[in-house]
């Protein structure tokens, strides 16, 4: 199973007065680790818009057990625990000198540009299968 | 049992290339929603950081059933669904025209402002408490 | 001349670990200003877009002078600089509690779906010459 | 005289429903094109920070002459338009397969915790010497 593995400087943005990471930036830190990973699969996701598929979230969820701050270096390790036809379920671990500072999950249906539910095409399910934790990946 | 209700305008910058809000923009709207109950509460949050009391989200969750985008108007309802002396999970639901377009969750701890755990006061305690769902409402 | 007036609570999510409002939130707020005149002039913006008429920023500017933080409404005051067929100067000011805080302008070229550059239609021209300062109000 | 190089890959999240990115995104590469220029230099705005030492903007502007959208990398390179032992004007050139998309200018005052207005340690101002322009360097 392959682990895609993006480093990102925390931006002064990104911070709030309480002089943390606001908790919605892991959520732009995850989509750089999906779409990172997409990349690296041979299928850029502006490529695959491009081609009247995307990928909007459902759902997402993300639990804060550490601190991320201004001068860190997140590392973002994305997998993918979920994979279908239709549907696909990322899940990410954020990490701050070594130590999680966050884990997170987003779920995405495939539609075409007209937001209706499509088929992923093979070629990308079956780039996108050396991601897949676990026993997880049927594609019904 | 209280809800909490405010409307937003969807901004031009929450939009994305797909032309909906971006999934990340809920975050920004359920926090108005909770800090918009502090305040009609009592309880203003950025008085409640005067004080020394701060409210780190460790959690979230966002599930959206439907779409906003530009030109719309966001209704956001908030409840607390958890109230514990040192932690709060509020509850929200986003509504566009009627139609629910998202619900959501995040579970936050009592801090002091070097991050250690602390007690809500008991005045806040209370005056939340009307705005519990169910039974949930011990304060041990 | 007209004023456009409206009111914006500081959003968390806005400030900085500096604890005063990152200066690209000025940006959001100006842009909510001229949407807002824009829809009270009778012509709101996502309605114009759905006619093929687009409004880029190409250039703007922005001075600080006073801070805006957590807990504060900001007022912004927006009229027009300058209003061509093809072309629209923006001006801001915002203020928390009658003070100044920042001042700001934006310019903006009339485009189709396709970025090509049009002309606005005249009954657009006409509602927002009501919010012109000063003699700038050719329409070549 | 030095410039500062640095790339971004353009987020999704940076993108807007007019298929571009956003104009304020440009202010956060501009914010990372200076505070990796004040690394390289030796001197990490998060230790200037931790030293008591704040850079808040007073004064931006941008132009935009081109577009970046998802998929895009940008270039920004910064250099130092003014250098003085109380401000910094930072000037931007941001460039999108070697094409100029956008030119900027951020103004910077020098401020201690309290945001009272003191000078740059002269280590700061040397190491930062080597990045101004033309012959705008008087430290008085």
């Amino acid at each position: 199973m392959k682990v895609h593995t993006i480093e990102e400087h925390v931006r002064y943005v990104e911070t709030d007065r309480m002089r943390v990471v606001h908790h919605s930036t892991y959520l732009a830190w995850f989509e750089i680790g999906r779409t990172s990973l997409l990349a690296e699969s041979g299928h850029p996701y502006h490529e695959l818009e491009a081609e009247g598929l995307l990928f909007p979230v459902i759902e997402y969820q993300c639990r804060m057990t550490g601190r991320a701050d201004y001068g860190d270096t997140v590392r973002i390790d994305t997998t993918i625990e979920t994979l279908r036809s239709r549907t696909v379920v990322f899940i990410y671990e954020a990490f701050v000198r070594g130590e999680t500072v966050a884990t997170g999950r987003t779920q995405h249906v495939a539609v075409d540009l007209n937001h209706k539910p499509r088929r992923m095409p093979s070629a990308l399910l079956d780039a996108l299968q050396g991601y897949v934790t676990q026993n997880e990946s049927q594609n019904p």
